[in-house]
């Protein structure tokens, strides 16, 4: 697929809202000029920018014949539901898709290139399926060989899954690169590598291998850059996937944590129903994040990203300086005011190490 | 495999030492009466016993030939090397016991049953390959389910890999068992799952579903037991594997640990050579276990498992109770000295829990 330009088709039917399309919004967010149409049957006749308040004018359209109307020739399965699976009525569309001719790109914990029927269908009209979570081949044990880098390390942590630690890294690589700092963002989660065309979903790996498969990312990362940002995944408070966020965390070895957050939410995503558990005080989710960093290297908070999404301009200036106030750190809604805070100490640091290996 | 009586000839080549050979130490420790024969060409002629202070006389043999004499006709593959590859000179083994019509048992990475030349060896000789580390085929997600059981849950935490959380809690498990409790193990790694014959080795899973793999097969344990003992895996403070700790920790939801070390190790264990970190003082790893633990559910730390192996009896009795003492808990070498001091606790809080049970 590489070198070719996509014409991407988001599919997201049914679920084309800011609280449930992460992936088709993160794609359409920082790959706009791909996405030809949104697949939603219940909201065709609208524009991206109206569901979910990015993408301009893209078009939301019933299926894959408006679509196709459109120039595409790309299926992006742009959901990740919990456990990962196929929905049934979806299966039909995929196939639909290779019978026109047009690649998958998928997300999905369950393979498609791995399904007899849809395979032979991709090798019969010659096109490609790309399961973009499979993991790497490769079965790294992580040493914490990441620990003594030149580069800056930084990770987003959470205090929830899908608050916004993919969109804090990529907004701050953004502004880095404005400044003309040499950065460069590690893709953990299907969105990020749609988004990057590179990178592993660290979920999907054998749990004994997540950790090194982050360090070599981290490591090939480090080469061409001064700064390194690692996409957070889940969260330490979460009861599901606390472990693939301290795996990371330890197989990155970060010097520096950004705590995203999502303004507003009291209460953890769990798979079903039955009690949530309440998110905690943002002083605590800062002291056992930068705890549990300090059991491999020592790593401060620099800085909140609060996701003010849900509120209006006057709340979420309000809520930032309240954030501030509570934990004593900068605090910023990087899509909606920029990611200077946190930008500028990382160019600090930057700057530090080089004075300080000049004066060696 | 299952009803018929295994005749098991244990593969450790070259490293049948007390610090080698983990998992085929647990076999002999746990089901000395299947063993017949422990293959190390390097220790022909000695004993069990003789090699790792265990399984009595037991003999060790040179290869396939001298275990068949003695009526094996199962080769378990006690090793348990980082990243989990065959070594290429034992794929000749396991082919030659294949044509002898051997089972297989193996713990690795590698699915043994995956490789065309053995599978079709095995179906040849009619033998089966049984490749325990091959995660469950559901992907659960975790969700706090094994917080509010009735049952007493007790987590094994470790200082490092290898310092005896599996051993700990079989013993504890025999111990409770011995006066009467309705105690359940469950298995979380390969040698767990060759003595208990049951059990997910969770370092194999998709990271995403360890916790919730491990929360159900707490809740199933819970079905029949009043204690319910979980075998930890890796370590909060390692590098490599404390994502695993976190995900087996979350998903079992203990209301107790018990904090396994090995006396006189001082740094952990990593994949290659460079500067191996630090063990910190075990009350800093009480606090850290502890703190992460309550994320999803407190669980204090009831009493430390002490691995006095390379200690005389002497000085392994003055380790435990300066151990005692550092932290103010009991502590036990529960295979040297038993492990009352834990178990009297575990039965205390079973005590408890049916006098209130009684009382509503």
């Amino acid at each position: 697929m590489l070198g070719k330009q996509r014409r991407i088709a988001l599919m997201a039917e049914g679920s084309f809202t800011l609280l449930d399309a992460k992936t088709a919004l993160g794609v359409i967010r920082y790959r706009p000029e791909e996405v030809v149409a949104v697949i939603d049957s219940s909201r065709a006749g609208r524009t991206s920018e109206d569901c979910v308040g990015a993408g301009g004018d893209i078009p939301v359209v019933a299926g894959l014949e408006a679509a196709a109307a459109l120039g595409a020739d790309t299926l992006l399965l742009g959901i990740a539901p919990q456990g990962g699976t196929l929905p049934g009525s979806w299966r039909n569309v995929v196939a639909e898709a290779l019978r026109r001719g047009w690649d998958i790109l998928s997300g999905l914990h369950v393979f498609l290139a791995d399904d007899p029927e849809l395979a032979s269908l991709a090798a019969r009209h010659n096109c490609s399926i790309l399961d973009v979570r499979r993991p790497p081949a490769a079965r790294p044990i992580a040493a914490r060989r990441a620990a003594n880098l030149d580069a800056v390390v930084v990770l987003t942590v959470g205090s929830d899954c899908n608050v916004g630690k993919m969109t804090t890294a990529l907004e701050l690589h953004a502004e880095l690169q404005g400044r003309g700092a040499r950065s460069a963002f590690v893709a953990t989660g299907q969105t990020g590598i749609f988004v990057a065309d590179q990178g592993a979903a660290v979920d999907a790996i054998t749990a004994d291998f997540v950790a090194g498969v982050v360090e070599r990312m981290v490591l090939d990362a480090a080469r061409d850059a001064d700064i390194v940002l690692v996409e957070g995944q889940g969260a330490l408070h979460h009861p599901a996937y606390s472990g693939v966020a301290l795996s990371l965390m330890h197989g990155a070895c970060p010097e520096a944590l950004v705590l995203c957050h999502q303004a507003g939410r009291t209460h953890m995503k769990l798979a079903d129903a039955g009690p949530a558990p309440r998110i905690r005080a943002l002083s605590e989710i800062i002291r056992d994040n930068e705890r549990a960093a300090s059991w491999v290297r020592v790593a401060p908070v620099l800085g909140l990203s609060i996701n003010t999404m849900m509120l209006d301009d006057l709340e979420a200036r309000r809520t930032l300086e309240n954030v501030s106030q509570l934990t004593g750190l900068p605090s910023m809604d990087p899509v909606r005011y920029g990611a200077e805070a946190v930008a500028t100490e990382l160019m600090r640091r930057v700057d530090e190490r080089k004075r300080r290996a000049s004066n060696e």
